[in-house]
């Protein structure tokens, strides 16, 4: 019997223009579960112990394939049996499915002694993003266990690329309780993209990735735009546009719709003007009526990882 | 009166990935024009000294409309004349308009004592790629002027990013005697594609600027795909597809359409290598009986410049 427990974070997916390839780890807020191995056994068992409610079936449960996949890529076999701890709310836009995934995928790899290398605990994640979302995406997935901001470069085989994190970036996220399902967030987006538009954002995921890569944060901000999927998302947002240019105009280098949404997160380069951010956030939607729970953390290089 | 001669390399635009942002000066190869200033006097003569055909009406050559934006946006005056020493052939697609306009625009600037930054230079050489294509372009322009790998982040304003250079890279390219405009060539494409071709494109262009970033030769290679042109243009390259499996075989990194054709290129991390690479394309074409020039250069970091 070997007991550990895992901590994976929550992540921001697309980063505005790198829509379904770029990701970022976020300090702090995350997933914890305790997990258990007995080899000599057979099986999942999944307690939720948290207020956040999840599948009773465990075939619904993200966890459950991210395991299976564990078990297939390796040969490995035993009882596992997960009680999940900390649960960022399903829903959010902050990776909420990820970070289980992470949690999980990390986890029993390091309960077997590390067999499977970063990558592939990675495709054991995505199996879980799979269950939530039906699609093997790793925008959220590959942050959540490699930390830092991942760019995947392709997926035919998985080329998953870590970025530099300059020093000191700062990233205020609000989850404003509005209800965008994933499914619902990409339907509305069309199928075709004019070249104009696809050349624009090719353009700023090049800006995106030099500006990480020499730690040039105005770079990185004025790249961090969004010319395919916002326009047709931000209408789940109640006055995107304008909470937009206030927090530009208090500092915030950039501000995006997190992954799908409804959550909204900024970049600043300094941790007091993130803190200005998020209140100005955070007014912007209790002015509306609309309920929210703000975060202001720093950009994590650290994913998926056990703790004490 | 004052007198000056000033080269302009060749270049190569797109990189497979970088569609329309991404442009690279080569070494060696370029354009030479000698320019004398009178700053009494008014008007812009030129004089073609080269083999190579140029147009007899100053209004037809790129270099007019270039020194014209010069002095709208300088408020300067003089008479101007150009002598065209050296021309890389029109339609080789290895930057010919963009080799002349840089030249133009770099030299006019250094004989009023440079009142111009060097991404002004660049919005002047564009004016030589609309007369020449009838768009302000800056793919070849940008790195005809700044030299190196060069990355437009966007035109509205200009935005031009120069990438660091890996240290040994070297560019085998060839122009086969075929005739493909750059009109054709951009007509030929279609207006509108699939997000998930979008979205595989900008994976590339991510991790060709996270290569050349962090000097990982390897990644630049295999992000170095075009999804979105090659498919549609590479039909007027006679064995296209065998040829790149040739090169690749090789030890070449990446070949890739160089702008809009039809020379091709390829990008190879050692001398040796892409000594070898230039002599397979050479026989390739050769083979079907098709003439042509080979030119074996490493990536120059240098842009336009004064010689001697």
């Amino acid at each position: 019997m070997k007991r550990i427990k895992v901590f994976a974070p929550a992540s921001i997916a697309n980063l505005g223009c790198g829509f379904d390839i770029m990701g970022m780890a976020l300090d702090e807020v995350g997933d914890v579960l305790e997990m258990t191995l007995d080899e000599d056994g057979d099986g999942i068992s999944i307690d939720n112990e948290t207020d956040v409610p999840l599948p009773s079936d465990i075939e619904e449960n993200v966890i459950t394939p991210v395991l299976r996949k564990f078990f297939a890529l390796t040969s490995k076999s035993g009882r596992v049996e997960v009680r999940v701890l900390k649960k960022i709310f399903p829903g959010s836009g902050i990776g909420s499915s990820a970070a289980s995934s992470a949690a999980a995928a990390f986890g029993i790899n390091e309960l077997f002694g590390a067999p499977l290398g970063e990558e592939d605990v990675v495709v054991c994640a995505m199996e879980g993003e799979n269950l939530a979302s039906g699609g093997y995406h790793a925008d959220n997935a590959a942050p959540a266990v490699m930390g830092g901001i991942t760019l995947i470069r392709g997926y035919d085989p998985l080329d998953v690329i870590k970025l530099p994190v300059p020093g000191n970036l700062y990233c205020p996220v609000i989850h404003p309780h509005l209800t965008v399902s994933t499914k619902q967030a990409r339907s509305i987006l069309p199928k075709e993209i004019p070249m104009h538009t696809a050349v624009t954002q090719w353009g700023n995921v090049g800006g995106l990735v030099a500006g990480l890569c020499t730690g040039n944060i105005e770079l990185v901000g004025r790249s961090m735009r969004d010319a395919v999927a916002e326009p047709f998302r931000k209408q789940f947002i109640p006055g995107f546009d304008e909470l937009r240019a206030k927090l530009l105009g208090a500092g915030a280098l950039a501000m995006n719709i997190s992954g799908s949404g409804p959550s909204v997160f900024a970049l600043a380069g300094r941790g007091d003007i993130a803190q200005r951010v998020g209140a100005i956030m955070e007014r912007h939607f209790a002015q509306q009526g609309i309920l929210s729970e703000t975060y202001v953390v720093k950009v994590s290089n650290k994913g998926a990882r056990l703790i004490a």
